[in-house]
């Protein structure tokens, strides 16, 4: 039905992305390997060197790597990037193959191109000019990469992947320059990223969302929905993203407690917000039956929401409110705001990211502040409020209620980030040369990709039923001739 | 067809839940948040006073916290009971959504009540009544829940989710109890859990399913089975399943080489189970062929059966001659075990977890009764003796001979309370409020999920035969009004 | 269909495996515990005398068990090896349960055998004549079930399971042979096993294959493609080996440095590997369209590639260099080679083996040996060269140069050993009696497997359908007899 010029309405737009996305892919591919060669190498823990540095260093044994306290969440990031993601946006009747596969594409291009942003904004080495990555970093470029994914949640089905390239490349330019300004300018603390990935990429997907406006959508509405595996496929991403967000948000927490608390604040969030979005997804249809849609991303909000609040000693029965109310909230946004910006708005959010993504992740970073500010040395111990919050170098003797106020304006600069880039690159995106899909053309996976004919899902009764119709057309046709006769 | 109130064999029960539904979540999940305000605090390795703790332990790095002993085996372990246990149920035709999705909600919740429970009776702090949690706890509560999972084996498509909250409640509350008896009382050790987890939960969802017996369960029939992609997907079930058990039996056995050891022990009697499953099953079938019920369920029993024994020194052969035998009883079991107790004892086991968990439960807490009575110094060294069975304090002196008497008598205990325990819940699910479905609506998500229509997997043939018909139809009737004129 | 002994094209092959498979299974299960019986105990630290040995070699902390150093990683290559090699064989529309069934049950037999043969090449100790396994010894056993499996990509569809167990026990003899004189007599690197597990799996499956060249496999085409779903299912498999494979290079390599570099290294290869291998196939297809198979696979030819390497000193962007040659040559297979091989070579490849793990695996060998002889002790440091390379005992003093040399002529020897040895076995697979399908009942689930009968697909227009259908034939009939009367 894609390759087909004409549509019911008018021409269709020239999907064809022959030229171009090799183009871009090589082209960019061969620009990060110059770049990596100019500028990456191994940090101190993942060179050769290393045995010298211990010994220079005093350390007694090697499991004192970062790698050993670092590489099994880094795991756990990986498989929610790459199959979390990847499947969660698997949910549509006919647009799986663009779902997971263009989600493995961009993922792929961003980590390098984040490596390298990250690294310039953070971790460049005034003396030598390079960048030292090791575990830490490579979590940090998948976190990068997660912005982009979720943006990718607002545009699934109405977009190209040359598109999406391009989404990628300034989404992670925007990250690296609001995580700069937010955790190192304004010293913020966001361990699981509340702020700097989920308030950031939700809004920054919505932006661009709303400037590619469809308002012609409805055409492709037969393909909007899901169909029974679909959804069950999409269950595989929303349980792996649900199991692995405790290793999401205590990745690049402090050593010991640090990573130790944030694994059992998120899990325990994560566990109320199952029971609140059961609840109101129950309460809202006929008969109280549940909503895939509701099960597959609202249960995911307590995680979101305690991305900053994660590491910080806001008790486990903090998480669990946390957790109930942004399962409230979110399955609240699919029911009600979704349409509402929809009809309203002009804003088309295929996967509802707003709800799981831009809301809980502002209300995130609120709670953050909120937490931080209500810190105080009796909970933390001396030593403890100082790591918690890295109140060292410049900023040693910041007060807590400081630190609150900051979290707070750090959430603004995310969400302005966000909107602002958002907005710009909408409008690049506008420009009639990515080949992007028609109206009547979006959610299908005929456009972009090879797509087995399913010839073979055809139930024996159907042959019986060919035979069957073969025999009355003779019957009828007899019937035909002898009456003509 | 759920919709419509008339079934085929008089009124369907009302399955509507939009009230219980929603209240129970909502209450129960309040009532979490409070007693979690009341009880629940981090403990010393999660708070931020870890780094006083620190110093005054004498703990030289961060890399001692148990977290990183035991964040690995966590995270492989809380895969298991939300993807594992939720797709091997995934394996129903038409019950995929309520498999994996119930198993979701009933998970989330369980795992908040155990900590409350298993804090209560086993680490509530007599001098602050608090009860602190870190990553071990977390495991616990995990453990605990796959009870409850293994007893909604038994009762997949036959009961609301307002049922599966009660069953949770109960089988959290007994589970807690009877681990008490088992593990304190008694000093058992079960570190992965073939007594108080499997031989438990196993006869505590028979024992409701007993209870729960519906005799025109035959109206349902049209839907008890798999389809081709439903048999794959619960294969996602098995695999993580029997992956990731190796991490289920050594999460929480001692540091060093009691999880070592438990790892390895478990990794080769799963592969044993396989390979005498794959033969009997290939023998009990026509020209050979599998029957993927047994490759999905009895290629796990290895895991189950090792469950206690895993971290005692059972030899890598003994190992595989578990798996060996439980390979092959629980196939047996699925093959003459599960007709037998449907037909004769009136128990309908939808996922057969008689064969799965209670019989290979059962047998493994007796092998861990004789490896531990057959335990000598010479075989676990004078220390090691004393770390694995954890002869100390007021256990020290005790002989191995009586640890296997005690062993042996923990199973029964197990037993025991999971048939009691089950029994009256059962009889507490019989009041007709629950929303449970008819006996002709069983198996179907139709009664508590919104089924998106599948209309897109209609092959092109079909809209030909469409075609075919509606002209045939004109021949037809034009035939009919020739000859009526 | 497949129980029908007669085709449209003369009498089918029997394909009972009644007898042969269990007796397969229960004979080699009964010698694998009686050789266990004899050889396997409990390496030193996985032994109860843990504690004492602890002691004697003034081990501070039960964290410096091997277990917490290589166990997280030993999970992820167990995922790969069940799941990732598994669920990517489900890509065909009838033989997801042959792809992802025969997979576990191969790979259960062949950890088993893996830990014997390669304990009495390597490990045997000479004083008590066992052999004493911990966590590396299980991953190493993993690793010899993956040439296997990649053999058994090659020959998907087109044998038996009893054939696919003798594939395994001469593949997993046939490996420790070739492994014992590449990493101990030729003293090789390879961390990541390009040579002894990617190029000898390859070439053992590829000869095995040739041997087996089914001149009427064509009888079989309407089965060979895959569909909508089946896709889907197949990048479960990609996606998890493509996220672990940092976890599968790593997984042996040396304790700090090494494994961290090993990790980032095939990290930064796997993406790079994706742009090429979506550049290459978006041009090689009408209007840019993206083809699953190479998605599927050509996107791990960076890792198979970074298999020897990884561990080396290769430079971060090296890494990329290696993944973007290797995306490219991999797709190039897929687009020409297999169409070559097979129609010139009488090759068939169903998986495509030789673009994904022979070629990619022999160049891993060959980039191994380039950038060993580059190394220099500046950029290894005086002690990391001599830690990389194991240049210790009689190796020491041997040249960067010289272990280049080694190291192409191991690659070699991988590839020797896998034409030789799978031409052997593929002329023992040829006597009558395994019972392989016959040629038109090929990538048939139904010859193995019991296949549920899917009539619940059927959607609702059918049952309408059906519905007129038989209305027609009533008026069709009624006008006949009409007619006659």
């Amino acid at each position: 039905m894609g390759n087909s010029c004409e549509g019911f309405f008018g021409p269709q737009k020239n999907t064809n992305v022959r030229v171009s996305l090799p183009a871009v892919c090589f082209v960019w591919q061969i620009a990060m390997i110059i770049l990596f060669g100019v500028f990456i190498r191994y940090d101190e823990e993942s060179d050769a060197h290393w045995a010298e540095h211990k010994k220079s260093h005093n350390i007694s044994s090697d499991i004192e790597n970062d790698f050993y306290f670092r590489y099994p969440s880094f795991q756990d990031v990986h498989v929610m990037i790459f199959v979390g993601f990847g499947f969660l946006m698997t949910f549509l009747k006919r647009y799986s193959f663009g779902g997971v596969g263009f989600n493995f594409l961009i993922a792929s291009f961003g980590l390098q191109w984040a490596l390298l942003m990250q690294g310039w904004f953070h971790s460049l080495d005034p003396v030598t000019g390079k960048i030292y990555i090791g575990v830490e970093n490579i979590i940090n470029a998948d976190f990068c990469c997660a912005g982009c994914l979720i943006a990718y949640g607002a545009l699934l089905g109405k977009v190209s992947p040359v598109q999406l390239m391009v989404v990628t490349l300034f989404g992670i330019t925007l990250f690296a320059v609001e995580e700069n300004i937010i955790l190192y300018l304004l010293h913020c603390r966001d361990s699981g990223g509340s702020m700097v990935i989920h308030a950031f990429g939700g809004y920054y997907g919505l932006a661009i969302s709303w400037v590619l406006y469809r308002p012609n959508l409805h055409l492709s509405k037969r393909l909007s929905g899901s169909v029974y595996h679909s959804d069950v496929f999409a269950m595989i991403g929303t349980l792996f993203l649900w199991m692995f967000w405790p290793s999401f948000n205590s990745a690049i927490s402090d050593h010991g407690d640090g990573q130790h608390r944030a694994a059992i604040n998120t899990y325990l969030a994560l566990a109320a917000s199952v029971l609140t979005t059961v609840a109101l997804s129950s309460m809202s249809q006929k008969r109280g039956k549940l909503d895939m849609v509701h099960i597959q991303n609202a249960t995911l909000a307590g995680g979101v929401a305690m991305g900053t609040a994660a590491e910080f000693m806001i008790t486990p029965y903090g998480s669990l409110i946390v957790g109930f109310c942004c399962g409230i909230i979110s399955t609240f946004g699919y029911l009600f705001i979704t349409p509402f910006l929809e009809n309203s708005l002009k804003l088309q959010d295929t996967c509802g990211i707003h709800n799981l993504h831009a809301m809980p992740g502002m209300l995130g970073g609120f709670v953050g502040a909120i937490v931080a500010a209500a810190a105080t040395e009796s909970v933390y111990s001396k030593e403890g409020l100082i790591n918690t919050f890295d109140f060292e170098g410049k900023f040693a003797g910041r007060s807590v209620g400081t630190q609150g106020g900051y979290q707070a304006a750090g959430t603004c600069v995310a969400i302005a980030f966000g909107l602002v880039g958002g907005a710009i690159v909408g409008f690049i995106l506008k420009f009639p040369i990515w080949g992007d899909p028609s109206d009547d053309n979006c959610y299908d996976d005929e456009a972009y990709w090879e797509v087995p004919e399913d010839e073979e899902t055809i139930p024996p009764v159907l042959e019986y039923n060919n035979h069957m119709i073969h025999k009355h057309q003779d019957i009828a046709e007899s019937n035909f001739s002898v009456e003509q006769s």
